[in-house]
């Protein structure tokens, strides 16, 4: 059994990795922290989580937390993450950052947009972008991961074939994407209420999200081209999932067909993406709790252009079953342990 | 044109005000006041409100703002509610409080129970609650006005017949209700947020709510006997409503068909008041928005029970429609003036 | 009074008809029709209508219906409306017409789309496409309306001061749309059922939907050049409403603040459009249940891109209330009769 | 592997079994039925059970399929389901009955509330109900359970452990029950559609609701008294989920924290139910997609009651979880094989 610490884990991509590890037949969980909660039971802030109730909640003490565990999930605050990281990877340990800190490979770029400067290049050097379907060679000898942000993660798995197989016109592409509340994380804010949210509908930080970047970093690097995309976020009045619908030009004539077969063939031996059949258009609630993303793709012939049509479970896929299942690579065990649950249809 | 100020306009019921006053054609709103919103135009909060676009909050001063208009409504909360409301009343003006602080007549009761003492019993006395289908007489002359409480107003409406007409066992009343998110107001909290809410459901407040002592004040002067009834509260993953599901025991052999026609009969003039026929129920929907009540009554002979379905607008019959319903009758105007709108269904 | 007959009433456009002619001041309702309601009164529907608890659905029998109104609101599906829309039009009647059946100018286009031949090219010519904000001249004199589409109308809006002002690309739009349920009509569909619908989001008709040639007319007809789209609906879990993301390739190099200013001189004459200042964006929420279009410009220098942001409340200024407009300007009436009801915060 | 067949698996209930039995190590899914969907592979309705790719519906065939498995759910309709069971369970095998079918003791309570005559009586008399805290021993060796209903199992779970105490009045039960729409099965309905649920909250059934003597069969042979309940469903716009309300009248005079103790004492072995400590209350949100029953108890002094609210998911633990249960029961397997999933929050 293998030793995990979570620091950070009063939130929901905490209580959503004690959720999925609690049915993980391999590890253990010895430690977790949070600052505004600590004393509490688990179950103090989660009566859901109720095989918990004996965990406790206790600030995070890096010095002292270190030797309870051999792995540590953070999900801390964007900067807040970047000294923990470093502490813990530094001194031998497994680390698995949920933050956005150790995910932009080029340090002014995360300065520009996350408003913070990075202390620890070195250790972002060795930081390994945590999306399996791109880099599980790399994520299997990794000690640090930066686990993908949940838009970055719909959006590349919808255009990484695409790319790769260069259909697409690199310097068109546009993602409109829509995310359920719960990606806003844990927070009594009045924008957040239900009755702010609830049967309304809004565009949010057009032109200025910061997993434009992330998206952008990852797609040129698959393209060996310094891709900028259009990328508008969108907030559903749901809890969990993101749907991104990708808009590209063809530069090649194909049919839908054609790109379906692409699609398939590119991840045939991913346990975790499921491309549709032609005809087939992708839901949200076919995903939900799972760790799953699921794929459409339509030529438009009129305009020729490709639709994809891309979703998975913002707190899953998109953050901690992410996780989890690279934390299965790392660990060198079946990738898909604790994660096989499908999704909670209807 | 009556002039109008709204203390504490900035939250939903302040805004429910303003919305069903923007299609009043004989008030004319001269003042809103609110602290932490005090600098900011109406549309800054409620974007939906343009057409009030050049009104802005101001803090509440007192004696700077009595001599802007003839009625306040005043939406403060409970306590602070006490020293304004005496303050305009005792200045001649008319007032229309939706807090809670002049709807017990018992000072005790309401300091057991609000945990606060009452500094005006004298302008206690002259306060009328507000409830038109009961006290519209007392209302028309009145000029201070305690606004009832939602739960109240569904559950009195829901059982004045059967009391006056003696149908029912005063001691044997079960009122289980469910209320959507905007009963518990505009705040930040993380138990209102759409993430802990949606898709639950969840009766709080079991024993403790205070609508408790102000519904069985009513039902006990309705029966001249010391009502005591079992109230429980429930919130519902919806924005605006409130079902109340009333059991009673039955003390005489009557049909479905004998209690409506009672209920018909009693509510025969009432604008607002709609009484089902036998086999229809009602539905929260129905009434979204609009300023009705809509009531079913059952007879299970079986178990010798009458079954009441009462449903209401927490915000418009439950607030704030009902508070411009006691204005237009304070003031002698049609009494549906600028509330004809009806539920806006789907 | 104006006596106004509505037929196919009994769907929810029909229902919202009759929900916004409540309040108006100037019609008398004297006829509405249903095949499947026939004898069935307003309120065995809608129960949320017991206004109308007289009104009695009637068999559109064409030849009996004329004598009893002067006006025509026809809400019947698709390709049944031609023939109705040509009777009423030729004995002399005005007639507003919800469906799609005059509002493309091409027969070959209407044939291509919906799979139907046009029977009645001589009357389609007389039609005028029924939006007021580009079309308010022609309407003030036209006996036969084609109320526009829901998607159509907030697109449209959304688009025209671009296209006008010649800011953006012809040949570069992208427009991705989330519409509500309501959206799908009153259908007793498995994939419309709440259990398979809440809590879900997808995308669908991708390439293939019908409103899409009636955009692209219009929008050519703006630019005076055959403009094509790439449009993509998307299914909303909520009840009402409709925001188009709308992606333009600049043309000129011009700020957020420029555009804005653009669109608030086009529209400053219109009583339903509101345009948002910088660094606002729209919610539905804030226009459930009214006529009002809100509309948000973002300009992305990195990419040169303007965002456009559209909602509205399908059911009102994208079909009904709109329709109810179109009225009021055929008569010469206050354009904003009975539609001056705000949207239902929160 | 034990070989299993589900009939009538297109619903729901059915796709919750498949669902469930997909993470269950001892058994192996041979055939599923369905007469409408004969021929489709569970994916052309379920995509999100992608792992039964293979798995097509055939039409229900008893003598044709019977050799298939040695363990049979029969999720049919009331009344289609007597046969079936008679065929299987006279045939040697074990039978998990979902419908109504087998539940009723009393034949002629049966054919009262289904208006249906019973063929079987003899197989009847086999039949164990199976809810495994009450009748655990008997499932044990029970070759046919009758699957409870979902009211019932949220309702007898919640009055258990009073009524064997003996501290409630037997004659005073009110059930105030709340159900999501997944209760009312997978069915193309106008009173289903997300248009005419979502947002409305409505009573149904008042008096007539066909869990009700099921309920009250079981209440009678916990506390030997002919046990009449007041039982009043309703329906709230949300997936999965039934709360039940349940007011009692107590006999004794005891403290929450007495029957906290007595409830917790009760259920101290029983892995599916949880017992909430004083001062917490019970949210469906809690229990979405799990086998768990949470309970709450609190008695109000001031009127002498008990009132008791008692969550499950009805998909779960109010059918296809509990109905899986009862299998390992059956099977001699740990009863909580396939059933560890805690609840999907938020």
């Amino acid at each position: 059994m293998t030793k995990i610490a979570i620091c950070g884990a009063s939130g929901y991509t905490g209580a959503e990795l004690l959720r999925i590890l609690s049915s993980h037949p391999e590890v253990e969980i010895t430690a977790i922290t949070s600052e505004q909660s600590s004393g509490k039971r688990v179950t103090d802030l989660y009566p859901h989580l109720f095989q918990y109730k004996d965990l406790v909640f206790e600030p995070l003490d890096k010095s002292k937390i270190i030797s309870k565990a051999d792995l540590f999930f953070l999900a801390l605050p964007h900067g807040a993450s970047q000294e923990a990281v470093n502490f813990f990877y530094t001194h031998g340990k497994r680390v698995i950052d949920l933050s956005a800190d150790y995910r932009l490979r080029d340090i002014q770029v995360y300065q520009d947009w996350y408003k913070i400067s990075h202390k620890y290049p070195e250790t972002l050097k060795n930081a390994v972008y945590g999306l399996p379907e791109l880099y599980r060679l790399y994520i299997r000898t990794a000690r640090l991961i930066a686990n993908p942000g949940c838009y970055p993660t719909s959006a590349i798995l919808g255009l990484m074939p695409s790319l790769k197989a260069g259909i697409i016109e690199k310097d068109w592409i546009v993602i409109d994407s829509k995310s359920g509340v719960t990606g806003a994380g844990r927070k009594a804010e009045l924008a957040l209420t239900f009755s702010e949210t609830n049967e309304g509908f809004r565009a949010y930080g057009i032109a200025t999200h910061r997993h434009r970047p992330e998206i952008e970093q990852e797609l040129s690097l698959i393209s060996n081209y310094p891709i900028k995309i259009s990328f508008t976020p969108h907030l559903l009045p749901l809890d969990r999932g993101i749907l991104s619908s990708i808009y590209c030009k063809l530069k090649k004539d194909v049919n839908t067909s054609d790109v379906i077969d692409l699609y398939k063939e590119a991840y045939s031996n991913e346990p975790f993406v499921v491309v549709l059949d032609e005809g087939q258009l992708p839901d949200l609630k076919d995903v939900r709790g799972s760790n799953y993303c699921m794929l459409s793709a339509t030529v438009d012939k009129r305009i020729n252009q490709l639709i994809i049509v891309s979703v998975i479970d913002n707190l899953v896929k998109g953050a901690s079953g992410q996780a989890v299942q690279n934390m299965n690579i790392m660990l060198n065990l079946d990738e898909t342990l604790g994660l096989k649950q499908v999704g909670l249809f209807p």
